[in-house]
């Protein structure tokens, strides 16, 4: 008997008991208090949102969407956290040493899980910031193709060859947008060095004019600017062409074939590779064919 | 006697023994709870998930299966460690301590582990958001190949040419899925300068209409987009075709015989690289041969 | 009763009422001084401001807005921080513990977050310095074209062929711009071995009087520089221009054009590659053709 | 005399010394009980891996070694660390400052340290996973060759030509694996232009019957893929084989010298290069030879 | 009345007012001592520069004139830092916690402006240890051109084609300064392999010693290396010239231009690219052409 | 007076100077502590590694000294650093923040020095686990060579034109090592497309038998391996040949010679790059020469 | 005066004036003691070094001043750091405070400093392990040069052409010296497959010993080894000659020029590129020629 006293003075003891009671009923007034915190919160969330849509910020609806989730998302967690700790401290867990212990794990996590928040910290700022919009053809990290789902964490864009890309949106460091703008298609035309430069330059002006009436995607007159280059057997022309966005291979394409066709026509030589050949015996002296 | 005394009465005391049995019945209240707690948990997440997979969310059973498995993982580990530090305060070791010194070797395992955390992380999200199914084929990290095995911590991707390529999901940044939308096979057909571009397109488009009623994995009829390139010595001709996923190797293979053959038939020359040749006598006058 | 009576004793305690009644106040104290102090900076900031654009730092209208709003976002939130733990050590939430179980989540967050402040702060000195203008021209991390925006977390540059890339500030760590200074058109020009290099100097040197009187794009005369190369196939001159900032495509287009036809008026040749040609019989001896 | 007093009091103390003695009996409480737990630990491991060993989980026996060896060193290092800091405990020094003061150190510690913690998880992994086996040929981080060792530090591979490559596990990002499936054996062959292809289809189709009875390491019978490429001078075709696991390369070279010697023999001819010329003299007028 | 009591007493207390006085008299004694020690330490930091200069030392002026702004910027940071959290202790605000609230926020600015400390600190040694000066031609980070500006943060360097790069000085790891040693012309020089070596070196030589005399940039008469390879179709002769610093270039077109016109005068060939042919027909035999 | 008294209090007072006294003891008991704790250690560590020497363990003995060698290093570090610690917290100076106040200054260090441990780690490694030994020829990093010296921080390799390449010991990741197996030595020899191949296989393989005879650095016969590729002008085939360690650039070249000069004899052609060539005019229709 | 009354109280006590005068004493103590320790400990360092110079460890004098200064800075930084520590904690400011926070700001610094810390932690170790020294020929981090100077921070190459290098010493990571050991010129010769190969040889190894009694930078004879490469057009001889450190570019260029002009007199062909032409109309048949 001597030795259960001390702990059944510790089981008899009416404060532990009152203590007990005194925390089940704090535990579940957090609990409540969570619960109504929440409820509150979002609906509230919902009506400043309900009110900013009607300034002149306007953020598209998806978007809307999209954000007002996010926030939820985040303040959820965040209140689930201090309830927990709140719900913790009240079982006498020493908490400080637990979250500290966890400290070794938490780092690894930590650093593991950086990928993670900056894809969502980044996506957050690319539908926010409209960087590029579903639809829109975009050139990001090396893979080109229209855009098909923006996501917190992921971006899907489709090739036009059929490939989906999926983009971590942490991996999103430079962005090309190819559809905000008028794009310009560029044909490079080689002429031999025999031609004269001003004779092609007036059929390919001539033809540009043409062009600009058959081709309603262009948006201004075909531009010829001028010699771009003095090769290795030919000289090369430079024509340009403001079309509307995405529209520049298929102009590219028709500009190509009209002017081939109309440097035949006009007798002006495209050149093949050319070479100048000397041919000699093996004394070293110049030989004389026949 | 006198030196002893001291340890003889810590020996004797008999809060010493009290708190010995205390502690011990402590501890094994905390193994049991830990054990107890697991149990239900684990039975409540097997429910929680079985009613969720009536809800529209509709997760693949064998993705289901995965994720049950992950937490629980995870909950049991956090549950064990815990209990640990439960157990060790009662020892009276000092556990701050004993984890502040652990810290510099926490530091390296942190730093060393972050790789395997990232594995996870990532692992997880593949699996949660579908961007790839075991069977497709994808193109991840510079290896490309049939998925074989999506786990938590590695990818498997078998090649066509038969090598299995095993990678961490932590390295996973881009994926690349060719199953989930139509391929375009292209095929780049080059005709002399000499022919004349509007007979070629139309032996082209007559042809393409001939290989849409002849192979069924091509979804739309094939298209002929122009003129894509005028090289050094051939006007290069674009043709495309929506086909069925991964279908467009084939069909590119039977497009691009089917090409050469019918422009064999009509005449229409496929050129060899060509060059034009001057040749001169070492005088630098042009030579006269004969 | 005797198990309720410390709860009742907890509750009828009048100091535990004063105590809710006097952080109330307090919290109102703390409510009511936040928004009084963000008011009273704010207008402060914008008079110190008023003050210092009369000073000779002179920053441009738009530069200034943007600095008093990127300060007085930074103070908001910074105030706003504040007056939270302020209210919650009112709550009597351990503070601490709190912050201290963040911690983890905190770690992941400020890695994630830190290309965020990375792309402020070098935003901010983008700004600040001058870097470049909207409008410029200028070469950042790959990209080329004309400045189209400078934000604090983006910038945006228009490509002259129409895309629009979109680079977060942090990853610009190296400016080229072409809009500051004159640019240099550099032409380089080919003879045949054959001709003499002093007549081609010559003739080019006429050509640059010409060409200067022509042009107004072109600051002073263009320069002859000299035998650049001695190629395989060609000599090669290099001629320079100090023209108007970018207009160096242009006046270089314009040189190429009017040098090839000056040359081939002059009757000096521009070469085609060149090869001396052995013919020799299979026994290894000098092919005697005749 | 004074001014010993107060030592001579404090090395006079008999609690000073009763407490020595404590102490030394609770360090060789610590020693002993270190050992104990050690050698039941131990033990316990290896009954617990026997009784798994029986289970369908199958680890093979050499694994099964590293793997207990691996546990056995982290407990051991684990126990060792803790006693070490309860034995300092008692030697009143302060342990935290220690520490502490260790923590400049152990941050260098730690990150250099780092590659070595990496370098052991992965290699945990890899033997756990099973991703390669000692004799399967893998490529990994650029090297091939054949595994002839793996450890828990490092792997070591043979490659073909007899060079011995040493990797860190941590370095070990991206396996590929040759061994684990069938290997596919790829030979292109060209044929000319002017050749039917179908003709060359027929003659290839009936070797790859003839080869598949020729050879026990195609699994199945060879496959004619179709026309792989349109060349410059050449008609690719493409042949396939399914092969026994790194059979690839002498079926290949096989495949290839049948391939040739049957298109010799049935005069279809593989191409040399091919360039058409034309010759011009230097008035650009089309050269009349003869 | 029972309720306000606590408050009442808590207000009518006459040393919570007496505290409130004695702080605000605190507060105004730091910022005090804070405006004097900063009047004191700028002059006195001054002082010491003037007497440091009379120093063998020899700063440029410019150069101590950053040095003095830079120390005087970091003093007033460090003094205005200590000053706030001085005066925010006053105000009962637990500085601790609001630091280690700040920590999250802290990590992620401390990680961003990591970049801007670089830059500061590499600036401060470029100034500091003279790597190169405003005028100097540099390469750094694969841009090349004149020093324009060396700023703390950024250094400006214009390109010789007059692009402006600007660089952070954290970027700058390699520098590569032209203008403190005397260049090396280097001009490679082909003679066909018929041409005797001897010769060509005579003619060489000959005209170095003519060179040497007509240029003032040269420092030593050029030099003629030798064979510098045995090309395909070449024999490389090296002749190198040191120059006065950035007159390589101009130096190098002068050397190569006058070698040219000396071999073509010395009658020694600058051979075209060679090519051995052998004709031969499709029967493998040696063709008799005629 | 009054002013001074509590000094002289404070000076006067007779245990300030006996705890001085006390303080001086500990210290040099201290002292002498950390003198005769190394002595010991280091003995017995040297009779531990002599015990451990007759084991089969084997360390070779130049290998076991520096292990000693490294261990003391690290012990003595050690032992001083905790032996200043304890006569640190002596003097009463605040040794907590003094550390934590360095621990800025001890992060840069922490930070800059972890390539230094890096390096004695990866080191102990290298010399622990055999990777190489001096002499050695091996490639790490892009260099190769044969081994020189192995220290803790760097190695150093002699490449075969006589550079001596440092390497800290940090910087090697990948080793790869030519002296522990036997070389092969792969030679690849051309055919014409017109040569029968098994005649050509037949020259080679009696000609592989003669050449086993001559050299004793080949331990097996060389083997034919077959068609290694179907060139553009030529048939690839290959001959590898297994030599001792290191020889295969010695049987290679041997094995090149002879195999070139047995093909003459037996008449088979290696090919000279080929290429088929049409003439034609300019009108596109095929020329008819003569 | 009521409200007062504490102010005075608190200015009055005559305790707080003689803490004051009690601290200022410390204050100075604290100085002289610093002054006093540093002198000593300079003294002291100055004479260590002269008895450890006169060991075999020999260190060269200027090796030896760079030690002591650099050391002696460090021991300077740390004493001053302390005695500030100190001085601070006497002035009441919570330095704990402070330098927590501090550690905002400490956290940009010590991550923007570590390159300076690693700078001088690896110029250390350059100096102290002469890995090179001042006008040795080396290669680091892809610049070439002869060492100028080496720095604690910063390492100067000069270029043979005239560019100074600056490498920050942590950017030295690999370093190759071409000074330590003699260096090897490495010719390779090209023949026509037409020569005998044992004709060639036996002419080289003539030539060879003619050589070696021409040049004394030849430390052994020169070696030929054997058939290097079978080229496309030629076959490729090696020849290598142990020379003096760096004597292998003269070496080489005259071994190239001997070889050259000696093959030439034997009649020994270096050949050209080749190639085989068939000459083939367009019908595909073999064309016959006249």
């Amino acid at each position: 008997m001597d030795w259960f006293e001390p702990i059944y003075d510790y089981l008899s003891n009416r404060e532990l008991w009152a203590d007990l009671l005194l925390r089940t009923i704090k535990i579940i007034a957090i609990l409540v208090g969570t619960w109504l915190f929440l409820r509150i919160a979002k609906s509230t969330l919902g009506k400043v949102f309900a009110i900013r849509l009607r300034s002149p910020l306007r953020l598209s609806e998806r978007r809307e969407a999209t954000l007002i989730r996010l926030i939820e998302n985040i303040l959820t967690y965040v209140v689930y956290f201090i309830s927990l700790v709140m719900i913790l401290s009240e079982f006498e867990v020493d908490v400080t040493t637990l979250i500290a212990g966890a400290g070794v794990v938490g780092l690894a996590v930590g650093f593991g899980a950086q990928n993670l928040v900056r894809d969502i910290i980044t996506g957050f700022f690319i539908i926010f910031e409209k960087q590029f919009s579903v639809g829109d053809y975009v050139r990001i990290s090396g893979v080109e193709g229209f855009v098909e789902e923006i996501g917190l964490r992921v971006t899907k864009i489709k090739s036009w060859t059929g490939e989906l890309h999926i983009l971590p949106n942490g991996n999103i460091n430079q962005v090309t947008n190819y559809s905000i703008h008028n794009s310009i298609a560029v044909v490079d035309v080689s002429i031999a060095y025999e031609e004269q430069i001003h004779e092609a330059e007036a059929v390919i002006i001539d033809l540009m004019d043409e062009l600009y009436e058959k081709f309603d995607a262009m948006i201004v007159k075909p531009e010829y600017l001028g010699v771009q280059d003095l090769g290795a057997s030919e000289v090369v022309l430079r024509i340009i062409s403001e079309v509307q966005p995405m529209e520049h291979w298929v102009i590219g394409r028709e500009i190509r074939k009209a002017v081939k066709q109309r440097l035949d026509e006009s007798g002006i030589e495209i050149p093949f590779p050319r070479v100048v050949m000397y041919q000699r015996d093996e004394q070293g002296e110049v030989k004389e064919k026949a």
